[in-house]
């Protein structure tokens, strides 16, 4: 198994997904103009893209169009940026840099950034809702069925609650923080992987072979991005460092100490990339992003 | 036209819903239940329902299952609920008190009510993408595509931005005004009356009918409701009164005046109920619901 450099396939993905959300979010128009203009500020020009180029990659397996794919790429990312936005805000983690930038409430204001995450939240529904996204209206409310469970009570949002409550608790229980991180990152990016497959009819042993490569990946991703908040540095990163250590919060390096938690999610990476096994070569970027999550600096 | 007596029939639909709402919403379980408590407070006993209503009564003109119709309008209320409960943070209009009881975030915590509102928000498209809703998908993702453009930055959540920015501004213009409650609550109230439409496959010109009928129906209780902010017995209402004065606000009548702005809203509901002559004596209960609206004291 040759690995494929993935570094360039990322950044051309990133590159083409600024020009994909920047048409696909609202113009700021009208008196709520400064509301859009947060939507766009939280969501373009923002990190690494890995959600949406899981979606394209996943989607590439079974040759769906990759316009197509876009829009489900840029749902999944508005989804990712609300969660940012309203996560940031003083009575959440109280962030004020994200990705480089004053987080979306200090750019703008408090009031702002939570209706610009209510409206991006609202947006990737109608994005996977409308027939550019797909022909088949089975698909498109699958879609939309999967990514309310990934990003509700059960996922994403029930992940961030679980977190805010262990904050100051003493929480040394790897099996907790595993199924937080599952909740919390580990769903959306699984829906990223599963969407793709969705759009392409995937056959149920493809659908899950990539469903348990997200899980693992994602996992794998988080790990790493604890490890970062120890060791990385604030200038490549754009966002402060040691954060989780001065809020109290458990992470998988509180609890497992970083050399473990490195070698976890080397194993988690490895694992990942085993489970597409059953997919031919142009599954190689899927598989050289394992070694990327697990090397990367930021 | 006889009118039929509407409040036992609101009364009776408001029962319905809080069994329909219970049954609906998740559970609290596992780390995350607080959240999920928060999303049941937020939602369950909570108002006249009359957007439920409207949804069960559009589509009671094309003979749609009621079950059917109470998972749309239980997801047009989770819309409203979380809008109610994002509304009252601080950081927007700092409402303490919500329906008679402590508002989320009071009766919580700013943090979990932010997330209770986006896992709500969350929640109504899930309740519409599901089979149970209707079982056309064409159908489910047309409900999906028109209520994310009815909440969205083009809709109830512009308005609400609109609304914010508004604040201390002198504004006397009620063209302003008018397009401000169009988008904050009329969009919802539209949808309400365009889902039960959708759901029963309406022709285009009776769910044009439905649709102006809605659009003046829910202009006639904004004015109404600005009225009472003035007029209304707090003790009725359940909140503070003499809100929107304090807050600078221009409203229908800070611009019109009290007599002024009741006529406003008597000549819409009479406009409202003009709408209704295309249906036969089914949509009783909507003509009756337009003198509801205009002499209801909370």
């Amino acid at each position: 198994m040759t690995l494929t450099p993935i570094e360039p396939a990322l950044k051309e993905a990133a590159i083409f997904m600024e020009d994909v959300l920047n048409e696909l979010l609202p113009e700021p128009m009208g008196p709520q103009a400064r509301m859009v203009e947060a939507m766009r500020y939280a969501t373009i020009q923002g990190g690494k893209r890995v959600r949406a180029f899981l979606v394209l990659q996943a989607g590439r397996q079974f040759g769906v169009d990759r316009r197509a794919l876009a829009r489900t790429a840029a749902a999944v990312e508005c989804v990712h940026a609300y969660s940012l936005a309203h996560d940031d805000l003083p009575a959440m983690d109280d962030d004020d840099m994200r990705r480089g930038k004053p987080s979306t409430h200090k750019r703008f204001d408090e009031a702002t950034a939570i209706l610009a995450g209510d409206a991006l939240l609202t947006h990737a529904f109608a994005l996977l809702a409308a027939p550019e996204t797909h022909p088949d209206p089975h698909v498109r409310v699958e879609l939309v069925a999967r990514l309310a469970h990934a990003a509700g009570a059960n996922g994403m949002v029930g992940g961030q609650m679980i977190d805010i409550a262990a904050q100051g608790a003493d929480i040394s229980d790897i099996g907790h923080i595993t199924r937080l991180q599952r909740l919390k990152t580990g769903a959306l990016i699984a829906f990223a992987c599963e969407a793709g497959a969705i759009m392409g009819k995937a056959s149920p042993p493809l659908l899950r072979a990539l469903t348990n490569y997200a899980q693992d990946l994602g996992l794998a991703f988080q790990i790493v991005d604890d490890l970062l908040d120890i060791e990385g540095d604030p200038a490549v990163m754009g966002k402060a460092a040691g954060k989780d250590e001065r809020a109290g919060k458990a992470t998988f390096v509180t609890v497992l100490g970083a050399e473990r938690a490195r070698a976890q999610a080397e194993l988690l990476a490895t694992q990942a990339a085993r489970h597409l096994e059953v997919f031919d070569e142009k599954a190689d970027l899927l598989r050289g992003l394992t070694a990327y999550v697990v090397d990367r600096r930021a």
